[in-house]
C-alpha cells in the first residue's frame, strides 16, 4: 500500500484466502478524517459452506459528522465523538422510509460491517431471534443450537452476518440497540408481506 | 406488537423456542426515553442442559439519567450519554450495602442483561475466574476448558450468564470493569461465609 | 486481598489454574484513579497447547488522563471520559517511532490486554488477517478455519491474543480501530524485513 496523488490510480490484486466481511479504507493520515467522510467499503468473501437464503442484505453502519454545506465532515466533532447521525448505508433512517422486504417464513441473511469510525454497533431485529450468527470469520450460532441471539455486537472495523426467519407478516424494526444511535438514524424496517 | 392507550392492556402469548436471557421493552417512540426511564425487563429461557448450581442470581445493568424530583428522566442527558448512575437492578451500589451471599466452594451462576440504553457492560468478579461463560445463546467457555474468563462483555440489549466457584470465605467485589461506571454505581459485593 | 500502608509489602502466592492473559490492579478505592494512573499489569498463563511462534509480543492498551507536571492524572477527566491519549505499553505511538519487528513469513503472536480504565480496544493490523484469535480464555479462530478476523475487540479488563503471518516485507500498521483512539496514540508499526 502507498499514497498516490489526485488523478492517479492504483490497482490492488489479491487472492481471497479467508472468508468474512472485510472493511477497506485508505491508510493515509488522518484516517479518522477519511473514514469519517465516508471513504470506506466492504468486501464479502462467502464462507465455503454458506447455504442459500431467501433474501440477503448488506448493511454498513457508520457515523456522520456534518461540516458546512458542501464541505468535508467536521474533524473536531469526530475527535469529540459527537456524531450528528449514525446510519445504515449512508442515510438517516432510509429503511424506515423505504423498508427492506421479505415474505413470511423467509430466511433472511443480513451482513453487517461497522465502519465506525468511533462507535460500536449493537445490531438487533425486533420480533424474531437470530438463529445464526457469524462474526469476524467464525460461526458463533447455528440453527441447530438450542440458544438464540438478540444482538450482533461489532467494534469499529468488525463485521459478520446474522440470519433469521420471519414467522409471519408484519413490520419488523431493526436498529443499533445503543439507543442514542438508533435515535440518531441507525434504525429501519423490514416489511414482511 | 402495537401501541395501546393508557389504561388498556395487551397480552402476548408466545412459545419459547430459543434459550437465552432476552430483553423486553416497548417499541414505542421515543424508545431511548422509555428504556432510559426503566421500562424494560428480562425473560430467561434456560438452555436444555443447564446443570443445577448452589446459587443463582439475575442482574440487570442499566443507566439512570435523573430528571427533577418526581419527573421522568432527563432525555437531554440520555442523548448526551451522560448518565448520573450505572446500576445493577435499579439502585446505586445496592449490593455493596446488602451483599449477595454464597458459601465457600459454592458454584454460583449470575445471569446478566445489559438494558443500557447506551453503555456496554464489562462484568467482572474480583477474586475468582469465570469457568463458564454463556453469551447471547451459546456457551463460550465450560469448566473443562483450560482457559478462564475475567470479563463478560455485553452491548446494550445483550445478555448471558457466568459461573464461578468461590474457593474460600471473603468479600468478593463485582463490577462493570468500565471503571467510570463502577464508580457511578455498577459495583457490589458477594459475601462468602 | 487487603489494603496496606505505604512502605508495607504484601505477597500473593497462587497456583495458576486457568489460562489467559489476566489483568491485575489494586482493589483500593478509588480504583478509577489508580488504574487511570497506571497501577496495573498483565499475567499471562499460556494455554497448554500453545504452539511456538517466530515472534511474540505483549501489548497493554490504556488511557492517559494528564494532570499537572509531576502530579497524578486528572480524575475529573477520567470521570468525563476525556483521555489525553490512548496508548500501547504506556507511551503515545512509541511503536511508530521504534517499530516491532518480524521477518517475511514469520508467524507472530500478539497478546493484548485492555487495562482501560474506560474505553474498549478494537485491535487491528493493516495488511494481513488474523488466522488465530484467542479471547478471554478460549480459541475463537484457528488457522484451519476458513474464516479470518480483522478485529480483536476487548472491553476494559479483558484480554487475549491474535496470530498472523506476514506474507512479505513491508511496514504494517497496527491500531485500535476506534479511530479517535488511534489518533490519540493507539497505533504503531510492525516492520517486516
Amino acid at each position: 500500500m502507498r499514497p498516490i496523488e489526485p488523478g492517479q490510480r492504483l490497482t490492488y490484486r489479491f487472492t481471497a484466502t479467508k472468508a468474512g466481511i472485510w472493511m477497506y479504507h485508505c491508510s493515509t493520515m488522518p484516517m479518522l478524517m477519511h473514514v469519517g467522510n465516508g471513504m470506506y467499503g466492504a468486501v464479502i468473501i462467502d464462507p465455503p459452506d454458506l447455504a442459500p437464503v431467501d433474501r440477503e442484505y448488506v448493511l454498513v453502519q457508520s457515523e456522520l459528522y456534518l461540516g458546512p454545506d458542501g464541505q468535508p465532515g467536521d474533524l473536531a466533532a469526530m475527535r469529540a465523538e459527537q456524531p450528528d447521525a449514525v446510519v445504515f448505508n449512508g442515510y438517516v433512517s432510509q429503511y424506515a422510509h423505504r423498508p427492506l422486504t421479505a415474505s413470511p417464513s423467509d430466511r433472511v441473511r443480513i451482513w453487517l460491517l461497522n465502519a465506525g469510525p468511533n462507535r460500536d454497533s449493537a445490531f438487533h431485529v425486533v420480533g424474531t431471534p437470530f438463529d445464526t450468527v457469524y462474526r469476524e470469520g467464525r460461526y458463533e450460532l447455528r440453527p441447530s443450537d438450542p440458544g438464540g441471539a438478540q444482538i450482533l455486537d461489532l467494534a469499529p472495523g468488525a463485521g459478520g452476518f446474522v440470519e433469521m426467519v420471519f414467522p409471519e407478516a408484519g413490520h419488523y424494526s431493526f436498529l443499533s440497540h445503543i439507543m442514542v444511535d438508533a435515535e440518531r438514524g441507525a434504525s429501519g424496517t423490514i416489511t414482511v408481506s
